[in-house]
């Protein structure tokens, strides 16, 4: 690819205001430190701002606060980090698909595709479901009978979408992601474990990412539910009946218990772990690796991570995690002494 | 589907004592909640007693003890949540799958596929492999040479089981499930690390279920053996020659490592870890996001769990966790010096 | 197959000095406990030695200090553990893969698929990608346009390599790995989170084996690298522009998140996880489970594990980390206490 476009044509496109040389053709973005001269780059943080000096970038994203920062052709915008991510999507277009199934891909019966989507090699595409207007199904993925995806989707390769799913608009889905698969949900019944059928559905808003192998269970008799612009990074486990509010974003190894209501924009760091049947308010952040135990009613950031050491501190100190109970009480013994000789004074 | 039963019908079938009108034609299962007339729904806890008087089901499951709670048509069972489960799969029957193998599955030299099993589009049925009667063989699902799979399985789509393993009969494996994966197995060498090849089999019995994306490793040198009615949910770990207890279950994303032996009828919670070599009893019950550092030798309740807190307030306490060590030395000297001032009365 | 080798042949060709009769034939390797008489079995460490005499193992493996604990048969080693996993690779070589590409793969224009390469059934080689000697490309693996594949890579069924990554030679890759997928990279605006494009790559270096369903996102702007030597278990996941350096090893489930730059001959236990942008120097290990939030400048041993016990146990001491600040604050009144209580003695 040769895209590249002169500094005024960036502006002219994405706004903010050009100081400098807007003349400068840039084809592509890059680090303050890894730029050259057709690069643009940007600095998101004032206090990185020494790093400008040093940059060979031919152009740079600023906020206002460094709009003085360096003489380099620049754009100065409200949100930099924001306009790095739109100067970057204009620069790195994504590759096309051609429109079609693919001779080896194969396609159920009653099954609806646009003629603008695209189905790659070895997909497969169930009875009954619909696959929207310029849509992509990478190559080994399987969509279940009568799930209906929505419009600019884009599953990258060996994606599963179980049946009776709905999905909105713009969905991208990793490679190995399964949504729709059966709920962890379980029966004792005389010493054997009987099958619940989930008969729930996964139904996804529109404009929402799910990584790799990231997996979300349908729901066990209602939906499970993931509302629009929720953002999940790899590998996290959706259990059944869950609810995302919108916005949410949460990151890698995160797992989500059944029937878990989350609220919008909130995010929760990686391998966090909700409980089931926990509700959580919006705007709440969770720590990576943290444990929910119990609804957060409130929005603010939580966390409970027990901090590292060399191993032979961590041991020392952790063998009294056993015995704090102990301790308390003898802290209490200890103020009643001191209290009684305080007394015989 | 238009499946239907009456009251009269499903204790026929299912056992149960019916109160009131056994006439009541029910067509699906609901929550309390959400349930319309011709729905069944159930309760399975007295504590949400309240919940019965508005739901609109047109009939409910409840235990002995609620047997009076409700004047809506009712079905009595000894254990309602497992009575709702099998209500559950008599109202909504897994889709039958089209006997015989799928023109563009391929199926290596000696296979030997029952006639009534179903090899789905893309699959790949390795040479000398087995496939039991009616077992389904899912869209793009990789089975190894010389591996056998019992009677009744289901694979949903892009499951993979590596070569020379063994299956019984009613398996149950989500998408993206791995069987027979190397363990993780290596010597270090003058800097370098070997590979040590991983020439044991997994070895899984009947009526198991494997979540979607679970991963289970082949045995270094003997197998890694899974046993009856084990449930595993999704995205969990099983190292090389670990073995699971019978009717054991496993809740998402838990990893349990090399050569740990689970017992029979164990609980374990979501990411909880359980270290290799360990031996854990029969009817060990593991909390979510806990390690298991040493062997459990009794049944019981187990957990370490850090519980949270809002994040500046987890930061204050945390820190002392470096210095409990020296938090308990301060005491013991209080405690010494009390007795000594005591002493000195 | 029927592969069998006298005691001398081994040491011929593996190294190490032969005791006692070097004409016994051997044909698989065992554990002492299991091994029969056509076995060689191995005593890593002398405190086992007791485990030597019940043996029915033809030969055995042992170290300089053991070298007189049997009378068996038996090959003395510098390192037993790797020499026990040479002669397991020698009596357990990989089955071959036919050379060519089969008919149900697609193969996209310009690739470059070396003539003694397999690519096995319902595999897709993209557009521009080259796939080096003897390489084998497993059943329903997917590899990117302009992705470069070593020599003598084994990936195993439906492994996903993205677009324009650059794998070296030896690669193994277990099933459900995904390489290449985008990094977590959001911004948000307005309310929305927009998408940055993540338009690095993959690259890896030499001998690296990828356990089934790790993940390996692609780099934002620059690359993730994964140096010579590194073993990954299974269910990983390494995050954007994360850098893993040579021959460190991670047990599975263990996350790194963006930026993180691990130092080489690392040990990094299961389930730990590694925040974003941190250091690790070389030959640091960390315990299972364990997070670190900080960057370690220092080679050894870190861990953080809240050590379990019954959960009526766990919960009474637990409860206390919430108020482990009062109680430090309160044990230092309680010395200024018996400090002033002192004065006035």
């Amino acid at each position: 690819m040769d895209i590249s476009y002169r500094l005024a044509d960036i502006a002219a496109q994405l706004g903010g205001r050009v100081l400098g040389d807007a003349e400068v053709r840039i084809s592509q973005i890059a680090t303050l430190e890894k730029a050259q001269p057709n690069h643009i780059s940007f600095l998101t943080n004032s206090k990185y701002r020494t790093q400008l000096a040093g940059t060979r970038a031919g152009a740079v994203i600023l906020g206002e606060a460094d709009a003085g920062a360096t003489d380099l052709p620049r754009i100065i915008s409200d949100n930099p980090y924001a306009y790095f991510a739109r100067v970057s999507a204009l620069l790195n277009p994504l590759p096309e698909a051609k429109p079609g199934v693919h001779p080896s891909a194969t396609v159920g019966a009653g099954a609806q595709i646009d003629p603008t989507a695209s189905i790659a090699a070895m997909a497969v595409i169930g009875a009954g479901a619909a696959i929207g207007a310029h849509s992509i199904i990478g190559e080994g993925c399987c969509i279940g009978a009568n799930s209906v995806i929505g419009r600019h989707a884009r599953l990258y390769p060996n994606v599963v979408v179980y049946h009776n799913c709905m999905i909105g608009d713009n969905l991208i889905a990793h490679s190995g992601a399964v949504i729709g698969s059966d709920g962890f949900g379980i029966a004792m019944d005389e010493g054997r474990w009987i099958k619940i059928p989930q008969i729930g559905r996964v139904v996804i808003g529109n404009d929402v990412e799910i990584g790799a192998n990231t997996t979300i269970d349908r729901g066990a008799l209602d939906d499970t539910v993931i509302e629009d612009g929720v953002k999940l990074d790899n590998q996290i486990q959706v259990a059944h009946n869950v609810r995302i509010g919108a916005h949410t974003a949460i990151a890698g190894c995160a797992g989500i218990a059944g029937s878990a209501v989350i609220g919008r924009y909130c995010l929760i760091g990686g391998g966090a772990r909700i409980l089931g049947h926990l509700q959580l308010a919006d705007h709440v952040e969770i720590a990576a690796h943290t444990l929910i135990g119990k609804s957060i009613r409130e929005a603010g950031s939580y966390a409970a991570i027990y901090p590292f050491g060399k191993t032979e501190d961590w041991r020392k100190n952790a063998v009294h995690l056993r015995h704090l109970d102990d301790l308390a009480k003898r802290v209490k013994a200890l103020e009643q002494e001191i209290a009684l000789l305080k007394g015989k004074d």
